[in-house]
């Protein structure tokens, strides 16, 4: 009934809508994996539970990362900004970070002409979600 | 008078308020340098000056990163997500990212206890912007 008492949750800075952007990396490589948006109870499950759970915008609801396709994120630290209003996830990630089979969301390059689309899947995206039509 | 014809403009996925998060990542380390905003306008300059230009929110300005301050990012690639809605810019910071003096803006790491400061400034805030009383 009451917000929660985790001591992080003060600190940080939700826009209108309750949430704050989140960047996933991956904390060997430092390869930038995704970005997604956190609202109180993500925070406080992900870092919890030890896995990585977001705030879906578009079916309005936690989304426990992995939690269909088993490519789940591990949680190893959460640091915070100077302004409080983004967090970075250092985690190890399972297999893909992107729904499409790439490691990476962040596969499309700049280029003088438009964008370029630098890395290919590494899975086939049907074998990560089998029951999608 | 017409929106630019930049060709990366049509594929991002700006928000209500005509915004885009950036990711700023030290292209050589992985280091992640700070998240900021951009408009229409901010991608255009920063994919034809060659240096990062954001959009501050506070001001509601271009912020043409390290003006005052000296400490500028050169663009070295920049990246799209599979959605479209938020960008990855891989750059060479000159100095330091953070108003606090610090080279990254994420300096603050979660414990059980709250956040905990685990980077301090590399050069005093006040050599950066000597104009501030």
């Amino acid at each position: 009934m009451s917000t929660s008492p985790n001591p992080l949750i003060q600190d940080i800075v939700f826009d209108q809508a309750g949430l704050v952007p989140v960047i996933a990396q991956q904390y060997d490589s430092g390869e930038i994996l995704m970005v997604a948006w956190m609202n109180r109870d993500a925070v406080v499950e992900s870092v919890t539970s030890g896995h990585m759970c977001y705030w879906s915008r578009s079916r309005r609801a936690l989304w426990r990362k992995g939690e269909t396709s088993g490519q789940v994120q591990r949680l190893v630290e959460l640091k915070l900004d100077c302004d409080g209003d983004a967090l970075l996830a250092r985690v190890d990630q399972v297999g893909v970070a992107c729904h499409t089979g790439r490691r990476s969301c962040f596969f499309r390059t700049a280029t003088s002409g438009g964008w370029q689309v630098t890395a290919e899947p590494a899975v086939d995206p049907k074998t990560l979600y089998p029951d999608k039509p």
